[in-house]
């Protein structure tokens, strides 16, 4: 498979391209490095990263910030940034992605745990975690051309503790391979409209 | 208790107020009539909206559009309208209203079913649905002087069907009376963080 791996030079996007490098085709694409560079919050940026890597079997997206902020501080423009770029820019790569996938190639997006159990200063993170889930379920029923979209939902991971790990007290962090193998199996398998936790 | 309903004038909104009318001061914002008008996509509209009706003991919507159309034919822009209204809408009505809502309030929000089944043409509304459920979950943890925040959740209602019956086969409709219900147990209880699924 030829599989173009945006975010794929962060911390699990390097553990996906490893993962998958093993059998397939990678192509990286990232913020400041990679094969291509793109900016997920920029719909021209996307489009011109689909124009040079052309037709692709599979697209995973492991890119996408989102504000983390007191609730008390938390400001309309605070949920925007996510809004704009976790949501909607791994959103846009599959709107303007839907004619550069091959039949029977995928999506595979990611949200987070937020979604399902909160954190304080990550309402913004549940949001769009969330916002993410329902749209992979209601885009999976009508994708054309028998294309399947996923999302993985990870815990925090091991690789990130130093720098998270005063958020996330009393989670158990996941090794980022462990992350990168639900990416495997969506990439890999058959399944479509499914939330991949991995905690 | 004072209890602010926005978007009391339609289907749902109009058994809220029936229901909560009978013990409570309700007040009715709606778009086009009720006591005060507002736009919820209107970050000014929704401030005005405060400043005339002053400090309330709880916060009720139940309003918010969104796009409905097939997922081939569903452009960025559409996703918008859904993120503009139902979503960020109901943020901003959160957001501005932190400080009229009097200590051990409420604020109570819309999602749908969509969010866990999803049908043709609604891939914005399970976007939008769920990403109104993972921000009450993140909010509720944080909220200030004790407030609280939950959203119902309901399948497809039985006043709704002549309209919306083709989009929703196979669903159980619910009189909108026991919708009404969940915002009551939301308002009238002691609930935080959670999602009342009506169905």
């Amino acid at each position: 498979m030829k599989i173009l791996v945006v975010g794929g030079t962060g911390v699990i996007g390097s553990a996906v391209v490893k993962e998958l490098s093993a059998r397939h085709t990678v192509i990286v694409a990232g913020h400041t490095q990679g094969d291509f560079l793109v900016d997920i919050s920029s719909q021209d940026s996307i489009a011109a990263l689909y124009k040079a890597v052309g037709p692709v079997d599979a697209v995973v997206c492991t890119a996408g910030s989102v504000t983390f902020k007191k609730f008390n501080e938390m400001k309309p423009e605070d949920y925007l940034l996510g809004l704009n770029n976790k949501l909607m820019g791994q959103i846009h790569l599959v709107l303007l992605g839907r004619e550069f996938v091959n039949p029977q190639g995928s999506f595979t997006l990611t949200s987070g745990i937020l979604s399902q159990e909160p954190i304080a200063t990550g309402s913004c993170a549940s949001m769009v975690n969330a916002a993410l889930e329902g749209f992979i379920i209601g885009a999976a029923i009508e994708m054309p051309r028998e294309i399947r979209i996923n999302v993985v939902s990870p815990t925090v991971v091991l690789e990130s503790m130093p720098k998270y790990a005063p958020y996330f007290r009393g989670f158990k962090p996941v090794p980022v391979e462990d992350v990168a193998l639900a990416f495997s199996r969506s990439v890999e398998g058959l399944l479509t409209g499914q939330v991949l936790q991995v905690k």
